[in-house]
């Protein structure tokens, strides 16, 4: 790890002040505790940019998983993963054949990386396979089918998480105990915002069937989760406005939007995402004493911030899949529920089902 | 002036090509042009904080103004300013005998320092004794006071100004030119708040009748004008939830309040102004290539900020207030209009109101 000694220093104070972080900033605490060597196998289902650049190099390195199945509708695809990662052509499945994954030990996991709007039909084909389910976020395009997701997992007895890899990245969990532990005094207000600009409307993001909406869904799922995990709080009010400023591409999702959220302890957000332009990537979390932030917020890497009293905030970089994956494998293996179940990725979709609702009707729309 | 010599040149740079700026970042142009030495006679109406650390400070450092008279309900205050500033009785005024100033050639100009729900009473007395009025913002608590003072100051063929500061200031003119020639590109939103913690709720802000409301009229109304001189554009939608955490201060006005704009190009704006926390006192513009920032964006001095492209933007420090004044002088004595008149006051009230509207009803409100 590159940091200045200070920050090192600073960084194994406070994760040993917070125990119960500890867990997540590592691999090797159960290893050391347990002595065990098993892993879990993973199957990605959906070879495109996520696995191929992030979950595959990631695999390799984890401590409790391993590649070794993939599911593709793409035969050209398959023949290429198989020689870059020794996977066995019994491994190797695609959507129609999902089923048979049941007689296949060893995948345990199936981790859904397709589009939003096929994540369920993955997932349930998946548990019904008897595969615990790693499903990346937003978990679907409808509460009613994230809760099917739910429902299907829970009756196989198999475990549903979201790919909520914020939740194991260390400079976001040190705004998690800055907040909790009202470090700067009682929270006031949040302003979030996460876009990107983008470069190609023919891709499927672009197609509200499969993608359930625009930037939201995307990008501002980040800053949402932000304002969740920092207030610990569920959204009770929430008023939002879209735009298109480019209407050559953006016919059927939003280009740009802004949303306020009122939690129940009063505290404001404000949040907005975007197609359209990059730079916008921070939180700013705003208390009675003083305030701390995180600009970049949401990357694969380079995240730091920093607190109104001066102190940087810049935790070690980790490989975020590596840890959410390898987290999952060790929930499975101790046979404990998940930090980040179906049910977190339900409460956004319900949350920006109802910031659709909000910009769609212009009226504030009630949670509670 | 106490800046790097990279920014001192680009800064010449920039307002020799800027010229419309020019007459705004110095108070000698017009001396030059006319060799006047000519000088406006203002009267401070309401001897607060306000009048008491700024005005009367910065009326010794302008060229075009002299401090000649004041309007208090105070007899010991009056009696404390006549020996500081060496004003004569006969320049002394309260608020019931203002009509008098008709006759006094001492006096040009009223500048209204009263609470926001006596600036139109006020206003109206000093332009019905022949006066030019320049008022502190808010202008007034309803757009129907803002248009009295409007008609009033034209009916009597004086001017009416209003205290917007910021106008004058280098580095918020600087990104209204950063905006306006699209240096990053075409504009796309924009992230403005402004608060602080308020020490004391035994002061007339916490009235309503007197104040007009609470963080939003004071402070949120910096935010609300860094997005339309940003911009350029008007209000065409607004969306806004209020939140109260010490139920023991906010009775009657909002301790904290999010918005939303819309503009007519379809630029989105998200803002914020509190009563309950410093520290939030910037705005980010974010364009299709780049973004600038100013932060802190709207004190009296040590205004500064930052470009995309790593450049500082960090002009000369000047005082706001005298900047503001000569202008309004330099205005009178050219007979030409201000910059800052009493419409644009009107707009501000006139987005506040339906943001206050907004909050109230929980419907996003149309200003087209």
């Amino acid at each position: 790890m590159n940091m200045p000694s200070q920050t090192r220093r600073q960084f194994i104070k406070t994760t040993s002040i917070s125990a119960a972080a500890l867990p997540l900033l590592g691999t090797s605490v159960l290893q050391a505790q347990t002595g065990s060597s098993k892993t879990i196998g993973f199957a990605l289902a959906g070879l495109g940019n996520l696995s191929t650049h992030q979950l595959a190099p990631a695999l390799q390195k984890t401590k409790y998983c391993r590649l070794t199945g993939i599911v593709t509708g793409h035969p050209a695809k398959a023949s290429a993963w198989k020689a870059q990662y020794n996977i066995p052509d019994k491994n190797i499945y695609n959507y129609d054949n999902m089923e048979d994954m049941a007689n296949n030990p060893d995948i345990d996991v199936v981790y859904v990386v397709t589009p939003n709007g096929l994540h369920a039909e993955h997932t349930i084909k998946a548990a019904r396979a008897g595969k615990h389910v790693l499903c990346e976020k937003p978990m679907e395009i409808s509460t009613e089918k994230c809760q099917q997701m739910i429902d299907e997992c829970k009756k196989a007895g198999k475990q549903l998480a979201i790919g909520y890899r914020l939740h194991f990245e260390p400079n976001n969990l040190e705004c998690i105990r800055l907040a909790h532990e009202q470090v700067f005094g009682q929270l006031k207000m949040i302003e979030a915002g996460f876009g990107g600009r983008f470069g190609d409307p023919n891709v499927w993001r672009f197609n509200p069937a499969l993608s359930g909406g625009g930037c939201l869904m995307d990008m501002g799922i980040y800053a949402l989760q932000a304002t969740r995990y920092i207030t610990g709080e569920e959204p009770a009010e929430v008023s939002a406005i879209t735009s298109v400023m480019n209407h050559a591409w953006f016919k059927e999702i939003e280009e740009s939007i802004v949303w306020e959220i009122k939690f129940p302890s009063g505290v404001l957000a404000r949040c907005a995402s975007t197609y359209s332009f990059s730079g916008m990537q921070r939180f700013t979390a705003f208390a009675e004493n003083g305030w701390f932030e995180l600009n970049p917020a949401y990357g694969y890497g380079g995240i730091h911030g920093v607190r109104s009293d001066g102190q940087p905030i810049e935790f070690p970089q980790i490989d975020q899949f590596a840890a959410e994956m390898d987290d999952f494998a060790q929930c499975i293996l101790e046979n404990r529920p998940t930090r980040v179940p179906g049910e977190e990725g339900l409460r956004d979709v319900k949350a920006m089902m109802a910031i659709y609702e909000s910009a769609r009707t212009g009226k504030t729309v009630s949670l509670a």
